[in-house]
């Protein structure tokens, strides 16, 4: 046995590319309020809400009815149908052989990537921008660039002219997430269709995060109309493969459910890619999606209701404060806005948990241009938004906080 | 509009690391069946049997406490608590801090494979060997050697001195799965103990699939005896991550849950690959996978006595057929053997399929040196084990078949 321990190695480390991916500070402001109380949290992209009865009905059903088997790599054939015939109603004609099932919005992003990059490939990401979009390719080993959004009188803003010209002819791949996370920033559909007919022109991949695509309210008074998609313009069958989340419009964060609409040519292929990551999504969770699509309608839209008064009432609350810089976005569920103290933004929300036990996303988690922001998750009802304006207000009223 | 269609690129493809991954040739023999009526299906690694109620009530009544949210990266406190109590009692003191809950067992092979290796990276495997392990490193751009099984009048063996000498200075990770799918070979202590020495002596990594552990049939008629692990010989902080499964030893195929025991040193770079691949397993599965680890051991031993059962079963009926040459391997849940026919064993099981109504797998499904053999799993009870004999037994008593 003591041959066992001639040698000492240097300690286990995971390969370079892992450990220089971006832990997540949101995270960390997290931890920084462990053992704090009372924290009213609006840190996390998710409802404080429980995903609807009838969903959990069916899962219910489902697990009665024993589906705890495997499934089709790219899910049961009844979402597949259903999630066609719902992406048809939205965004034109789409088939079940465009459509597969993951598991989760984020899983579907790092399915896409893997279809599309590998080691050496150059993706461009527009940013602020949650992490993962970002992270992912670099497991990959691919490089990213990113394309900075402009903040200014209207909010955020792309600049088209500097996006296009970073798609060189040389890149593989666009990540866009539109709405975005954290910064509620819409693409408008004349963007999308310079972006697409520029990205066509040379061979590169789009791979769209539209799972905020239904948190959309713009001209949206009855949560009918989605976010300008870049499957209202593209063929099923070009290079674009749109990602989306139960998540969101369904409330079913924690169920880990999402699809990708993709050419049908690159089924087989993300077929095989789903069985190496994950083989399925539950049997009875896909069970669960069925009925969210197939009776959610009316919910997703009185959601979105929902969600446009708690933006327009945090909006206005926030407003009502000294130095805080704050606009109404188009899209998505958050706010990101500028207020005093948060040019470092991690250090300040360390201490508005530790402080006010207020929870907040500091901007420098979605990159450095988010830097100065911090991000408000506004899916709750208006009581607790008005409790932690007021902490924020009591915050930024003590003395030397200006 | 008509700039749009100046140019006419080439169809969309995945890249070649994609395209040339190995599409699943059990598939292909199931769609050869495809219309076929009232097949006997022992093609896939799954049981016929529906998960335990009491697991299934678990998720049930999370799902009606509201589980329904995100979880923390690395899986909800109870059970990686639980998990850390299970894997110290069958293989020695483990910690939570050097647990991880993975979306399925093959996510956390994915996961592990994302931690150590990247482009140009070598990986060893043992074959055959369900495909899995030796396509996941290629998605990330590296390249596997394989070292196969001998196969003789004991059944599959490994040639040991071989296995060492592939094992290069240059290596980066071995990739091993004992009790072995598909051969049901497992790897003996002293096997283990000269592999880890050689690989602690160059700084090699093992990830060693261990989700078929429980399902072991050597001097083990009580169940309670798991299969030889590595975490039996390897301290827990060492280049050693073991990966399991609830598929197995609790029929919970459906649900899509496995963990990790890996380095305490590694988790916050394992927490952020599990953010960047699925965030999360489903929180009222993980509930679900606490009721398994906490009330399921009675269940787990008699469902190994049965396989038990069932193996010997298969066997003798399988032996009383002329040409067939099929031994008892002492772990997993199929038999790999060779028939006539099966040199060319993906044709033989498509004829199987079409006429017979056999369900099998070709042993090519599991790498060259599977050719020769099928593959039967025998979980599921006798009565239908010998439907399908029959059926075999009708089929080679043809003329011209052998």
């Amino acid at each position: 046995m003591t041959e066992l321990h001639l040698r000492q190695p240097s300690a286990p480390d995971a390969r370079d590319a892992v450990r220089t991916l971006r832990p997540s500070q949101i995270r960390e402001v997290a931890n920084a309020g462990l053992g704090i109380e009372n924290v009213l949290p609006f840190w996390f992209g998710e409802s404080d809400r429980v995903t609807p009865q009838f969903i959990r009905d069916a899962a219910r059903a489902a697990l009665d009815d024993g589906a705890t088997f495997y499934t089709h790599n790219l899910g049961i054939a009844p979402l597949r149908e259903a999630l066609a015939g719902y992406v048809s109603t939205l965004h034109g004609a789409t088939s079940a052989g465009h459509v597969a099932v993951t598991s989760a919005g984020v899983n579907a992003l790092m399915l896409a990537a893997q279809l599309v990059v590998g080691a050496g490939d150059r993706v461009v990401a527009v940013t602020p921008l949650w992490p993962n979009l970002v992270e992912i390719p670099k497991i990959l080993g691919a490089h990213v660039d990113t394309v900075a959004l402009d903040y200014g009188a209207h909010g955020w803003t792309l600049d088209l002219e500097r996006l296009l010209a970073s798609l060189t002819p040389d890149t593989k791949l666009l990540m866009i997430n539109s709405p975005n996370n954290p910064t509620g920033w819409v693409m408008t559909r004349e963007q999308q269709r310079a972006v697409l007919e520029h990205c066509r022109r040379h061979g590169i991949w789009i791979v769209a995060d539209e799972v905020y695509e239904r948190l959309y309210y713009a001209d949206n008074t009855n949560g009918a109309r989605t976010a300008p998609s870049f499957l209202d313009l593209a063929t099923r069958d070009e290079r674009v493969i749109c990602v989306n989340s139960f998540s969101k419009a369904w409330l079913m964060t924690g169920w880990r459910l999402g699809w990708i609409v993709a050419p049908a040519a690159l089924m087989d292929d993300l077929g095989k890619l789903v069985e190496y990551n994950t083989s399925c999504a539950p049997s009875f969770v896909q069970q669960a999606g069925v009925a969210a699509i197939g009776q959610g309608e009316a919910f997703t839209r009185q959601l979105v209701a929902d969600l446009h008064a708690s933006r327009d009432h945090l909006v206005r609350a926030l407003s009502s404060i000294a130095g805080v810089d704050v606009k109404a976005p188009a899209g998505a569920m958050y706010l990101f806005f500028s207020l005093p103290g948060a040019t470092q933004s991690l250090e300040l929300c360390k201490a508005l948990v530790r402080e006010a036990g207020l929870g907040l996303a500091p901007g420098s988690a979605f990159g450095p241009e988010g830097e100065g922001f911090v991000r408000w998750c506004y899916a709750c009802d208006t009581a607790r938004l008005d409790a932690g304006v007021e902490r924020l207000r009591r915050y930024l009223a003590e003395p030397g906080r200006r």
